[in-house]
Formats: C-alpha cells, sequence, structure tokens
C-alpha cells in the first residue's frame, strides 16, 4: 500500500506544529465521513469504490469491447474534469505515445476541451477515414467546447455511416435524467452512461465518465477499482497520523499556513505528465477561492532538474515539492562499460539505468531540502491498475479533507462562471444583453 | 511586428510606478548592450540574428536535406536548452501531433531528457527497424541523461550500419573547440555544429543546436532567423516605454515589486505547450536565484479553465498573467444551423470558431482582472517562422534585462550543480566520497 515519508519536512515543521494538526485533520475526516460540510451534496465520489454500480459497469466493459471490436479510432469529447482523468490514466499505464504506438487497441483522441481551430481540424484529419466512435461525455451537454466538438465530429459520423448506424457509434456520458445531451440521447438511442449527480467533475474519474475511454485503451478497470477499495478501506479505517492521508493533508496545510504558496508536484517519468493535470485540477479547482488555497504547479523530473531546477535550487522560497515515486514497472536497461569512456559514465558500468534515477531522486531530495524547500514523498511499489486505483483514491480522499482543513468547500466551483457569463456576452447570447454593453464599454 | 497591450494591468499598477521603472528598464538595457553586467561572457544571443555563421547556416540546411533524404526518423539527443527550443518551434509550427501526422519529414524523437528506463525503451521501439540518424546536442558530452541515450542510439545505428556508415548518420552539435563529445566526433568524423562559447544553452534555439531539428521537421529557418533580426532591429533601437520589450520588462517587474509571485503564462492554443516550458527554462534559470524570481507557470486555455479557472479567479492573489495571442493560421470552421438546438448552440450559427475563442479570451481577460489577477498581451498577428522568431528574441531580450532589473546575474545557473553533486556522490563516481559519506548519514 501506498506511503508518505515526511523526513524531508522536519526541518520545517515542527513535531508541535504537526502534533497540532492532528485534531484539525481528524475534525476535517469527520465532517467529510458524517457528510455534515459544506458541498456535501458532492460526496458520492467517498465510497464510490464499494457503492459503484455494477451493471452499469458491466455494460461499460462491454462497450469498450464493442469500440475494440468495430473502431480504429475513439473521439473523446469533453473537458475539464471530463477528460483529464482519462487521458492521465491512459497515458501512465500505457503510455504518452499511445496512439504511436502498434497496439491492437482503438487510437483515442480528446476532442472537445479547446477552442483551437487548428487542433479541431487536425483530429478530424488524424481521424481520417478510419471507423471511429465517439464517446460524448457532458453533465450538461450544453458546454460550449465539447459542444461544439460533438456538432463536428457526429456529422462526420452520420456522414460516414448514415444516422441510424452512427448512432450505436455513439456513447454519451451524462445526466440520469435531464439536460440536452440526455434528451439528444434517449431520442437518437445513444447508449447512455451517468455523471452521478454527487460526484463533481474533478472527482469523476472512477466513474463512467473515466472508465469507459479508459477501458477501451485495453487497461484493466477492475483492477483499478479494486486498488481504489483498498485504499479507501485503509485509509477510512485508520483514524491516526499514521494514516497516509492524514499524513499527507496535516504536512501541506502546516506548510501553507506557514507561507509556502506553491506546491510543486514531481514525477521521474515523463509519462506523469497528464496526472500532474489532473492533480492540478483536483487540488486548485477544490482549494483555490476565498483567497486561499496552495497554487498547484507540476515539473517532469530529471528534464525540469535542467529547467526549473535552479529555481527550486534558489529562487523565491515559496514552495514545496510533492514526489510522487515508484519504481518502474516494465524493462531494464544495463549500463555497459564502454572501452574509450570518453563520456566518463565507466563508473556506471554494471548499473542499470532505473538505479541511477533512483539516486536522482535522492539527491535532488537532499539538494532541494538544503535549498529551504520541504520535500513530501508519496510512495508506490510500483505502477499498475491496482497501484493507480490506489493513488487516486490517496489524491481524492486528501483533497476532500485538506479542504475542510483549509476551511473552504472543497466540492464548489463559483468562480468558474465567470469567464463564461463574459463570454457569453461577447457572443451576444440572449439573455446576456445588459453584460454585454457593460462589457463593451470597457474594452 | 509584436505589440505587448498593458492596459489590463492599470487597475494594479500606477503610471506613476511605471514611469519609475523607465529608468531602470533603460539602465538594466545599457547594461546588456554595452556587455558591462554580470555574466557578459554569455550575452552573445543579443547580435546572433544579425552575426549568425553563415557557412554552418548553410551546413544545417545541407544536413537537414540529407537527413530528409536518408532517414525516416531522427533521434535528437540533448537535455534543457538543448532540446526545449527545438520542440516547441516543432510543436507550434508543425503539431503537437507532428510523428503522428502524415507528411514528408522525418519523424522527430526527443531522447536524453529523462533516466526513465520505460521512455528510453519506448523510444527504440518507435524508432524500430526504420532508417535513422541521430543529433547529439551536448556543450560537455559528460551530461549523464544525453550521454546514457547517446551509447544507447549510438549502438543501434552501428549495430544497423557498422560502425563507418553510423558515423555519418551522427550529427554532433557541441563545444568548437573541446570536450568528450567534441573529441569523439573529431576522431569518429561526425559532422559537427557549435555550441557557442557565449550562449547559455536557454538561449540557444536559434544556434545549431535548436535550428538541425528545427529544419529536419521542414521549417524554414532563414525566415525564422529573420523574424528574429527584425526583433532585433527594432527592439534595440527604441530606447522608450514604447518597445514591447521595455513594456513586458516594466511590467513585470512593477507587478513582482508588489508582491505578485507567480507569473502564469497562457495561450489559447494546445501547440503553445512548449513554449510554455521553453520560456519557463528562459525566465526561471535566468531569474529565478538569490531569492528572488518570478516562479514561472504555465496553462492552456480554454481547457485548463476547466482546471485551473477556478483557482486563478479566485484562490491566492499571488499572480499575475501574461497572454500570447495570435490569430489562427490554418483553416477554419463555421459553426452551423442545427435544426433541433438542443445544445443551445444556435445563437452562434453562422460564426467562425476562431471568433468564439477571441471572444473567450477577451472575456476571460476581463473576468480575471476583476478576480485580482494583471493581465499582460502579448499579441502577434499569426504564428509562421517569422513571428515566431520575433517572439523568441521578445522573450530573449526581455529575460536579460528584466534579470539585470531584478539584480541578478541572468546568465548563470550555479544552483543546478546542487543535486548532480548529490547524484553523483550517491551512484559512487570517483571524486565525491566525502559527500557521499555525509549524504548516506542522512538518508
Amino acid at each position: 500500500m501506498l506511503n508518505v515519508d515526511l523526513s524531508a519536512i522536519s526541518d520545517f515543521v515542527s513535531g508541535q506544529q504537526m502534533a497540532a494538526m492532528e485534531p484539525r485533520v481528524a475534525a476535517a475526516y469527520e465532517t467529510l465521513a458524517t457528510g455534515s460540510g459544506a458541498g456535501n451534496d458532492y460526496i458520492g465520489w467517498v465510497n464510490l469504490p464499494r457503492d459503484y454500480d455494477r451493471e452499469e459497469f458491466a455494460r461499460i466493459q462491454a462497450a469498450a469491447k464493442r469500440i475494440q471490436s468495430d473502431s480504429e479510432a475513439l473521439v473523446v469529447i469533453g473537458i475539464g474534469g471530463s477528460y483529464l482523468g482519462a487521458r492521465a490514466v491512459i497515458e501512465l499505464l500505457k503510455s504518452p505515445n499511445y496512439n504511436l504506438k502498434k497496439k491492437d487497441t482503438p487510437d483515442i483522441f480528446f476532442a472537445g476541451n479547446t477552442l483551437s481551430t487548428d487542433m479541431v481540424l487536425e483530429i478530424m484529419e488524424l481521424v481520417g477515414d478510419r471507423d471511429f466512435s465517439i464517446n460524448v461525455i457532458s453533465k450538461s451537454g450544453t458546454t460550449t467546447e465539447p459542444a461544439v466538438a460533438f456538432r463536428l465530429f457526429k456529422a462526420k459520423l452520420e456522414e460516414k455511416y448514415g444516422k441510424a448506424e452512427a448512432a450505436k457509434r455513439i456513447y454519451a456520458t451524462t445526466d440520469k435524467a435531464k439536460g440536452a445531451l440526455k434528451s439528444l440521447a434517449d431520442v437518437e438511442g445513444y447508449e447512455e452512461f451517468v455523471v452521478p449527480d454527487d460526484v463533481g467533475g474533478r472527482y469523476s474519474v472512477l466513474t463512467a465518465v473515466g472508465l469507459l475511454p479508459i477501458a477501451v485503451a485495453g487497461i484493466d478497470i477492475e483492477a483499478l477499482m479494486a486498488g481504489a477499495e483498498e485504499a479507501r478501506v485503509a485509509f477510512q479505517s485508520d483514524r491516526s497520523m499514521n494514516n497516509p492521508v492524514w499524513k499527507y493533508v496535516a504536512a501541506r496545510n502546516a506548510l501553507y499556513e506557514q507561507g509556502k504558496k506553491v506546491e510543486l508536484l514531481c514525477c521521474y517519468e515523463p509519462s506523469f505528465r497528464f496526472m500532474s493535470e489532473w492533480w492540478k485540477q483536483l487540488y486548485g479547482e477544490s482549494e483555490g477561492k476565498d483567497g486561499k488555497g496552495l497554487f498547484p504547479a507540476s515539473v517532469e523530473f530529471t528534464a525540469d532538474l535542467h529547467s526549473m531546477g535552479q529555481y527550486i535550487q534558489q529562487g523565491e522560497r515559496i514552495m514545496f515539492e510533492t514526489v510522487v515515486r515508484y519504481d518502474q514497472p516494465h524493462g531494464e536497461i544495463l549500463i555497459g562499460a564502454d572501452k574509450d569512456n570518453v563520456d566518463g559514465l565507466n563508473f556506471l558500468a554494471g548499473k542499470p539505468l532505473s538505479f541511477v534515477a533512483e539516486q536522482a531522486l535522492r539527491g535532488t531530495r537532499l539538494a532541494h531540502v538544503d535549498g529551504g524547500v520541504p520535500n513530501i514523498l508519496v510512495e508506490l511499489e510500483t505502477v499498475n491498475e491496482t497501484t493507480l486505483g490506489q493513488l487516486i483514491y490517496f489524491f481524492e480522499l486528501a483533497c476532500g479533507i485538506s479542504g475542510y482543513v483549509l476551511g473552504v468547500n472543497p466540492f464548489n466551483q463559483p468562480g468558474v462562471e465567470a469567464y463564461k457569463k463574459n463570454m457569453f456576452a461577447l457572443l451576444n447570447k440572449p439573455g446576456y444583453e445588459e453584460l454585454r454593453e457593460t462589457l463593451l464599454a470597457r474594452l
């Protein structure tokens, strides 16, 4: 099971400060567990790994098989929480180069997360004239980016297969009862999956929202859920500072209260890049409100030790690092001896590259601590469906508790509407006339 | 020519504060232009777009043609400044999906920027048994990540073609006179290109370091240099606050001095992602020292308005945004009318998607300013080789000047050594025995 090592924050946070955190974390956990806090309509994810809908889960698996058998490409249409989780899991367990690789599962393209004309046209071109299906993911069906993309890809699909056949290739993940996409899916007969009412987008990767694309990529979603369930049992039962979730919550809040404003998520695997993006939404959107919250940022080591490394070592002392560490699961590379040794690497002869990577991590951790950057280490044994399920649940549970420790509602996102309102007004959407006048006067 | 719009910082920085910045920016520019400041051994990039080596430039173009004709893949081996610039330019002008696209230029794989076993093995597999060449980029030839990758890919190349033929497929970009890679290239007869002594890695994209991979991707490097030269002439001649470079330097330093600690680079095109990574190294490594400097972070809108948008709108007020804006160069998508209008998008019927994107930008800018986030707008007319050359020079010149305004040496990176020393000690490298003992005692 996942472990959290706080030894490299001890120069920055005293034992007394950590002890003072314990009752606050306990109280925040209690608030979450009893559903007595702000945003308690949105805590369905807490017990989801135990309580998920088995009938729907089997339909997800069946749909994934069907898509694998009849499609060379799957276009996943969604934005924010409706795409980051699936993309993160697929890149981590398969590869950031998933589409480039030879494989017996379909290419997966994430569309509907941009207003970039070039990017939409490019995905159209990359899908080309191959057989494809669409998974459109939207609670409402009216969010601008996915709605635009869905219009385009649906037209392409209907042109290729005709309306009736196309409808069999469209999988709608949406509200269970209402909304534009739900209505359309009912009328057209799309297969439907549910975005649960009590699970917000950023906590939805283990619902149909994330699971269908993940399963299409050939990832074992039963093992993913089983890993999350193991974590749920473990992290809900231990109400003490031995609980890795409690440790993480206590440490990051103690550091924040000391003036650390930036949490830098670090990993030594390039395939972790979109897990960091998923994590940024989870924490940024849950905690960044009321003028509060750690600013979530990420780096990819060792590459970024040669770019952001200088700043981390000697720049403004406003940050701490959270490092996710695991052994590399796949192959091994042994560094050979070279008779000329021009590059001076022969002192590594006979060593596996993973050993070098591990010393880079240990050396960097010490260097950054010496530079004034506290370091939280989150350790997994390896990365596979089970341990990733644990990691996802770990970050989700810690986020919910941490938001309550911070004193915010970790389950709303009132600030996201501001730009949308302005955009609608500038786009002349009916109902925004007054705001439009105000904005135009400012431009 | 590129423009900087500061209208959306006026609620945060007074005219008086900006006026007070002017003489400081003027003095910093003078320091840079006269080569009288700290790090003045490393300002070869300032006049590089005028003074670059034409003979070498022609060899770069010829080498690119040769690689295009005899290789289906190019493996670029480099880390930090030895890969970020090339990757950024290729992703922006070609595509982040460059390798996935049908094209008449080679696939390009960036290796040597990680210690991840999985990633190295995967690139080996993706290159497969296709014809390929190597561009190894390292001033010294002994940096661990690229040295390891070069050993592996060189062995693969020699196995495939034999040693003599392989040597004709290896292009070494390295020191002009000394170092491990230079010596090896001389002995083996690799074609050589120069990492100039007076241009640090993060300022080197317009040298052979960046230009060879960029040219192989089919990008017009003459136009890129011409754009940079236009910018050099324009930005060096105007010594006033009308100069976009001066505006940017003054604004970001004024905001920093008011307590804004994070600069968030934003773009509305997914293809800009690695330009942001290049920019992070440029600014983070140049300014992040002596406990000072803006923390450079980036977001990709509109996707990240659905993840980091909440934090930006209502989280800690420690940031400002720098938005890079340009018209989309390629196609156009017209939003059609839909008879049922289930998604409610018909109010956009007949409008191009780029119009929607532009209103998202304008609406977001106003929303974020209202939320307390100052906004600097960097505007290009469009994106092509010429305007990108301008943008690169703009950011480089502004960075050099800004570092002097901040009072640091913008051309060194003393903090990067700390982790390397620790890593070498933990790897048992000869000469690090004492440090090894100290570190082991702490672990």
